[in-house]
């Protein structure tokens, strides 16, 4: 397919929603409608991409899209789809990291999963062309058609079963919403002492950049990596008075240590 | 003082000796001895530095140098020290996160600690400007030094004292150590799938400059920051048969939703 093949809806006019749209767009592919249940921020959304028409209107029987997005949260979409009618062998897509590509089959015998693994935030700009995409689809055609449109807005495009999807959503929360939990403990403890948070910047930003370059397994450093009891005991002192903090310094620990 | 004051000299031959050597003499001041047991790691350091001496001597009675690093591993510290002969009202700095100030004082009755917060690589360049180095001195005249020093080096100076170090380096444990680990237990779940860890480089990046950028506590996400507990489910099922990441995952859950 060309560019010019598709002509897409989405539904939703949410972070993720804004995001999508603004990749389409500026790569020249073009945006039919946008659904929200608040046409305030559908209205947003279709003047910052400077095209497209907003509608409330759940009835897309006639519509001309022929690729139909679902930007909803995950709890919102095998509630709401109910209500939707689309056009036949149209293409659905949803953008979720956990739901099944089974919550489409209902609504679209043409269905498929075009997840972006990356949090989204309104305001700030990200490159979408270093976002992974991660793709599924219920046949053949419909996942060219949605690869196609991937390869145009993505550089890392992936096919993800939605098994394999279950256990990459709970990695990227090992490595992403824990490690922001160990953020502000952290931060928590230099609070405490009055020094800026900041002045880890450097030292976590080197953690991440060799845990790519090296692997994780072979960049671990600290007290319980050198099996370093004396440090790893003061620390623990240091800790006494805060069960939370020291419950989850023992369990890395041993985690690291092997012993767990 | 102007950096032709400084003459120095390092009691090591390590990594953290070998990046303050090229940070210091890059910055066009003098190195006059590199100790090291190995004096072949000693010259080899030299040799890169294209300055300086080697010495595997411990007695530096009638050393002209005013400045001696003591670049050593924690543990060896201590007990190295007690061998060594310096001039007296020379300036002795340590470099470690954990060592208090007080085990230099028998070496030296100036003394202070210089403490670079960063990890260091063999062949891996840093750009030691952006290096945060933690301060602490017997006097004040030993800190304007030190503290001088410090600044032709690096554009981050902090004083801090021996005891809020201690936190510090506790919560670089907590920002680091342990985030590395999450990194290492999140490939292995990707690995079973034999999905490539990489997948995650650009959302940890994220992550990461969320972090900094607005605060770690505004910017938790995922199941445990909005109660999804039905996803928490799914996920603690996933890992059923692996009791060690099951049981970070319900602790660093739970302190997420507040509950420890």
């Amino acid at each position: 397919m060309e560019k010019s093949w598709y002509n897409i809806s989405i539904i939703g006019a949410g972070k993720l929603a804004w995001h999508l749209a603004h990749a389409i767009t500026s790569e020249g592919l073009r945006i039919n409608k946008v659904y929200s249940r608040s046409e305030a921020s559908a209205n947003k959304l279709v003047q910052s991409i400077k095209q497209g028409n907003t509608t409330t209107d759940k009835d897309f029987t006639n519509s001309t899209s022929n690729i139909f997005f679902i930007a909803l949260p995950d709890d919102v979409v095998p509630i709401i789809l109910k209500d939707f009618h689309f056009p036949e062998n149209t293409l659905l897509l949803h953008t979720s990291g956990t739901l099944p590509l089974s919550v489409l089959k209902d609504a679209s015998k043409k269905n498929g999963v075009f997840y972006p693994l990356q949090t989204f935030s309104f305001g700030k700009e990200v490159d979408f062309k270093k976002i992974p995409i991660c793709l599924e689809a219920s046949d053949e055609s419909s996942l060219t058609k949605a690869s196609n449109l991937a390869k145009f807005l993505s550089n890392e495009v992936h096919l993800i079963s939605s098994e394999k999807r279950k256990f990459l959503h709970l990695a990227a929360v090992f490595a992403c919403n824990f490690s922001n939990r160990l953020f502000v403990l952290s931060k928590d403890i230099l609070a405490q002492e009055e020094i800026p948070f900041q002045i880890l910047s450097n030292l976590v930003n080197e953690t991440v950049v060799k845990a790519f370059e090296i692997g994780p397994e072979n960049a671990q450093t600290g007290p319980a990596a050198r099996n370093d009891l004396k440090t790893i005991e003061a620390h623990t002192k240091l800790l006494r008075d805060n069960s939370e903090k020291l419950e989850i310094y023992k369990l890395l620990s041993d985690s690291i240590r092997g012993i767990k």
